[in-house]
């Protein structure tokens, strides 16, 4: 069965994944990638570099694409000038709701708090139990808070009547009558607040007011900025794509579900500039081909969900905005977790840029002003506009955002990866054998060569293979115990192929393969299995 | 004749380089990669992981190697729990001297100020005249400084004598009688103090002091305190070495240098995990070969140095360091700028987070008292200690360390393969011609493919070979204008190969490669194209 407890620990055993300073009892949103775990999101990002951005042949139109268009990346800083966060909406926006709990003066995300109606007939009370734990135990968890906090025994368990819905405060009708978590009382939350979610940083040796700025909480606007230092220094026309790949920085009132909510994480984004009236095929293209591109790699369609924004979730200016959401385990059933936003997001962003701060809520957009009349935060006053040369035509372009999250992706492809089946041992005898099916271009070893054992020229001839095959692709030598436990440490590793040299190999200069999901296994000459496996592992 | 003003120019011109958030009157220290920057940055860091980590034989010693030694990855988080610092000694010790000037309330540091000794004869006097020109323009800039200080006219000028040599105020006896930069009146620097080079945030919404951390000054101390997670979760034994590539921030008191002194910045580092007895042979390969890896990839020995570190510069637990530096050309003739150090740290690093902050003074090394008597910072109690497996022997790992900075090393080959020469235009007559003599590996876009007119179906055999590059290599297609043109663009953006498909193509399937640094030009048969420029690029 596969679960959340298991993922983890597989992740923190085989060096996927570790708690960021664990040796000083580790800090909350932040992980720290291992010597497996670096590679997978390596390759992870490197696919998305390639399959969106260098790889992409301008020149031919993809299926169901409205045109041929072009893509470049783009590598930005993290710290930005202040200005950038008051025109882009971020500093005044970009907040979460909190709670505190009088009782035990924790701190809670609003949206985040999660419990089950319990009513108790003896008293004629209902209340709102919460709890932190996880989704699996969650029944579990409520009842025992709830028998606790109306001291009752074990043999009156059944005078309480717990809703199977698992309900977020933020869906009450108001925080009374709701035990917080860990509170021993009822109604301790206060009302909902706002946070800003960006850190702030100071410049210089000085640190006045001026100097204040913030690590960004998204590469988007990095985008922004530069668009038109794009259209200067290369010759794209639009349509055109700019993608870029980095951290972001958010601080999370509650980071939880493992790398899913991080405070610092990783983002490959794409803003992509079309012309106003093709927008909304853009935006269909975008979204379409970015789930396409999970599948591609692995994920599958029952797991995958594309959740299209209602039309009254849209910000006025947007034809749309769809969420490509994962089945992570860590959520109850039927529930999903944000892998990617595809946004259409009009001319917003180039517009506050230009202008200064815009007002969302108004049609035609108009710059937001503050308490004294004057533009809330001016804009760069540079132009931002397009000239097409064909048509002479100006105009501001729109923008698609396909906006993904590298760990978000690893996170995904690790949990679907996590398997556990039935192989057959070195006796023969069938066993449980836990497994990690990587797609072969995610894998972060794509084969491991083994001489069956350990004389006879095998060793020699095993290491010769791992030679050739370094040079291409990272690959694994072993030729510590029996094969059959080397095998199964390589299936935890998700290695896709394990090379093994025979007594066989010495005469007619063959090997095995063994293919890690369908145990099959093949020979192929030994000259050839450069050229094979490069084949395998790019497929 | 190379300039770094023209380099600068032609970074920002073609896309190699902006300054980050430039709408907004840019961000000093802060720069983003422009589309042809993102993929010489990435190349460059392709190129380390490679050689360095995912394509190393771990069988083979490599030449010159005391033995056969393994490499993996790791990527760690860039705000870690604020003890680290403490025990790593960055929150006690990492900081620079700054002076600030009480008439232009400017601050420096105070081994940055630069400037020459200016004799008047007629009144007497001896001042240290500072100025922040470039190099280039120093003599000038002091001497016109100079002439309005003492109220001369130009015809008065043969009565100043200035000093040929060029000196930072660090080096003078005393701050007095020195013009600082910008400043009307002498003397008005204060003495040096002491300044925290690490950007600070805080942590969650409560923002209490424990909240406090820091963006890392630098990747080496996420090695550290993981080297337990990952002898752990690996298989690795000593001698080993982690690699990390990852931004790192210092709030440098003045950036400068274009992107060589940033406040933020990318670092390549290894650390090296070995036997104490062999740590001196390990220290000595490591500084060779990550030298020729610089001249490897195209860096002429001329421009390179390496500098070892006298005996009284090290920390006495240190057999040695040494610094790669190259002649940058915003520096004056005969000067280096810093790309890599190469530092043998014997156990202090491990030891510090074992113990807690060792004071660098003592042999054997002790814990640092603070002003109670207590241990100054607390280690983290583990034990980061190695057990040989076959000698049983258990002692705490020396460590030597390769730090590389990725920003630095892309400004290097940037600068080095600027290059003015002589090539025929069109009509056939010689023209001065800029280059940019990228290594086929580091060069953005590894060749163009262009047919020679945009009829007779030359673009469709030419779209047909772009788009059978682009699935291995980063290509471009040009068919805009004269063909001698459209080599000029590609010689300023690096690219080392353009292919033309001209009316012999159409006949006999073969085309024209140029290589842009001999101007050579050859056939090759279209089927055979991607095989040979596979072959070239990889060189």
């Amino acid at each position: 069965m596969k679960s959340m407890d298991k993922i983890v620990s597989l992740c923190k055993r085989r060096g996927f994944l570790f708690q960021s300073s664990e040796i000083y009892g580790g800090i909350q949103g932040f992980w720290d990638y291992g010597p497996l775990g670096v590679e997978l999101k390596r390759n992870l990002k490197d696919a998305w570099w390639h399959d969106m951005i260098s790889g992409h042949n301008e020149l031919v139109a993809p299926a169901a694409a409205p045109g041929p268009f072009e893509m470049v990346g783009l590598d930005c800083t993290i710290i930005m000038h202040p200005q950038v966060w008051k025109c882009s909406g971020h500093y005044d926006l970009f907040h979460d709701h909190m709670v505190d709990c009088r009782e035990t003066k924790k701190r809670y995300r609003f949206d985040q708090v999660r419990g089950r109606w319990v009513d108790y007939a003896d008293r004629d009370q209902k209340i709102f139990v919460t709890t932190m734990a996880d989704i699996e135990t969650e029944l579990d968890e409520v009842r025992r808070r709830a028998m606790k906090f109306f001291k009752l025994r074990n043999k009156d368990a059944d005078k309480l009547s717990i809703a199977n819905e698992s309900l977020t405060i933020d869906k009450l009708d108001s925080t009374q009558n709701v035990l917080a978590p860990d509170a021993k009382t009822l109604d301790t939350l206060t009302e909902p607040r706002e946070f800003n979610l960006m850190f702030k940083t100071t410049l210089g040796a000085l640190g006045g007011e001026d100097d204040t700025t913030f690590l960004r909480p998204e590469t988007a606007q990095g985008i922004f900025v530069n668009f038109k230092n794009v259209l200067d220094s290369s010759r794209v026309r639009i349509p055109f794509g700019i993608g870029q790949v980095g951290k972001s920085f958010r601080n999370e009132i509650t980071p939880r579900n493992f790398t899913f909510r991080s405070r610092e994480f990783e983002q490959m984004e794409i803003e992509f500039f079309c012309h106003p009236d093709e927008s909304q095929a853009w935006y269909r293209y975008w979204r379409d081909r970015r789930l396409a591109w999970y599948t591609q790699l692995g994920l599958s369609g029952e797991s995958l969900i594309m959740r299209e924004h209602h039309q009254e979730e849209l910000a006025h200016y947007s034809v749309g905005t769809a969420d490509i959401e994962y089945a992570f385990p860590f959520l109850p059933e039927g529930e999903y977790g944000e892998l990617e936003g595809i946004a259409h997001r009009g001319d917003f962003d180039l517009r506050s840029h230009m202008e200064g701060k815009l007002n969302p809520a108004t049609q035609p957009m108009e710059v937001e002003l503050g308490e004294d009349g004057k533009p809330k935060h001016r804009g760069s006053g540079r132009d931002l506009s397009y000239r097409d040369e064909v048509t002479n035509n100006k105009f501001v372009p729109h923008v698609v955002e396909p906006s993904a999250g590298a760990d978000r992706g690893a996170l995904a492809f690790l949990c679907e990866a996590y398997t556990e089946d039935e192989a057959p041992d070195e006796k023969g005898n069938m066993q449980t054998r836990t497994v990690m099916k990587l797609h072969p271009r995610l894998a972060p070893i794509k084969a491991a060569v083994f001489p069956l054992v350990k004389k006879d020229g095998m060793p020699e001839v095993a290491q010769e293979i791992y030679g050739e095959l370094k040079q291409h692709m990272n690959v694994f030598y072993d030729e510590k115990g029996a094969v059959g436990r080397r095998y199964r440490r390589q299936d935890e590793a998700g290695t896709p192929f394990c090379i093994t040299v025979d007594t066989e190999s010495l005469s007619d200069k063959t090997v095995t393969i063994r293919d890690r999901d369908s145990l099959k296994q093949w020979r192929v000459k030994i000259d050839e299995v450069v050229s094979d496996l490069r084949t395998r592992v790019n497929a």
